[in-house]
């Protein structure tokens, strides 16, 4: 819809319990400030950030990597499979208005850089330390960040 | 979510009068029926079924050729811009249970092929005669045979 | 290299006798003409120009689906594998200057189509009957008109 | 050809002239060992190890971002256009058996990421510091480890 807000949501599939309690209070927020969550539709940290957004009523889009939709998690509202692989980590990046990383391995990594190459604003919680990545001390903070870059672009 | 229907409805960006009627009406009927709308996301057929879904309060998907968002149209709901120019017909293909074609040109034949190549259901209305291609006499019967094939695909 | 021409020969990976032989003599003359053979990479027609060009002593190109190069036809020069699936049927048509149709299944018409919406030349050889595909008599035929509409595009 | 060795060589648009001089001699020392070049196809990194290719008698593959060759560097032998713009960063990884980064900004660093999530070896010449990549002194030593690597890999 005209006006809606798209925050990618990144981490790894694998996270640690704190990493997930980020993710899923990022998607709260992310939720109950009407912004759509984008990620890559799986386990770990893309679980965690769709349960928090559908428990506060929140629109989620999982890119999924197969031609499936059985390996999207349980909490996707809207599950597109790709087929492609690893590369739809990249399409992931392109419908983020701003990217929000939560921990993460190599995947999340090659998010960020991509982010940072089309230049969108990427927050951290406790991720790669490169340089572009606005790091955040939580996740109101990360989202309150997120969606005023965003606000600011369109103006 | 689980249980979700996806049907993808493809065809012309510049349609005839009749086929926008039908592909509103196609909209219309997957939305009371409570399935999702797939498509290319820009104008002609796929507004038009994005139109008609939207009115009766649907949720479409529109999967965009271009990087930003700015080109889809105004009943989109939710708007994946891919950067994959007409590659992304493919993904429309891929996102759909089930494929609806309206009228259509070359773009659209290229949906068809990919989707009997994939062997999801493919009904036509007033599209290209290809074999493979399931012709409805209307919008209502075009609806009703994706949403029951869909449903048999899962039993 | 600058001046090369590139030609996607696309047709059925179980194609009958006489389109296999029909694609090899594609894939000799050009290779005798000095243009770069473009291909889906795998078997039956694919593999068939491949054989031809690389008797002549050309270069063969093979987009491949998966992420490995496992299964190319032996006669690929140059083996890219994409891990898109069947989306990389538009790569193959985005990477010929001019497409030449050997007999094919809905695969081949997908490409088709996404060859004439892009504005490319289409040459038949005993393939769909779709408007805007140019028949041929036989091989020599298709690739002299393939290189000389490619010739005229550069023009 | 069965046996052919493919090295993805990444690095930035606009290199430092020693990173150029470092990617024109990777290039040299890997067309004269019998290997293919692929890289994005562009200026900077991408023209210098095709340039050193080149000279040596090599075969270099470039996937480029836009729908037509002409973006290409004046050294691309095989010109592949891709229309993916920056999601083509993960095409080239995909047709690397082992990848050389060369200095190089967020691209590369996507290439990076995107390598190592796939298990592929990466050589590193004066570029990101990232846990996996193996630093190397010097374009000989990158260059013999990538082909070693290949090799150990297909025993």
């Amino acid at each position: 819809l005209p006006g809606a807000r798209y925050v990618a949501v990144i981490g790894a599939s694998q996270p640690s319990a704190r990493d997930e309690e980020t993710a899923e209070e990022v998607g709260r927020r992310l939720a109950q400030a009407g912004a759509y969550v984008v990620c890559g539709g799986r386990g770990g940290v893309m679980a965690a950030v769709c349960r928090g957004a559908q428990a506060a009523g929140g629109t989620t889009i999982g890119l999924l990597p197969g031609t499936g939709r059985d390996d999207a998690n349980q909490w996707v509202t809207i599950a597109v499979p790709t087929g492609m692989g690893e590369l739809r980590n990249g399409l992931v990046v392109r419908a983020g208005d701003a990217v929000i990383a939560v921990g993460g391995a190599y995947g999340t990594l090659s998010e960020i850089a991509l982010a940072l190459q089309a230049g969108k604003p990427v927050l951290g919680l406790n991720t790669w330390d490169i340089d572009g990545v606005q790091r955040q001390p939580d996740p109101a903070a990360a989202v309150a960040r997120a969606l005023e870059l965003i606000g600011r672009d369109r103006t």
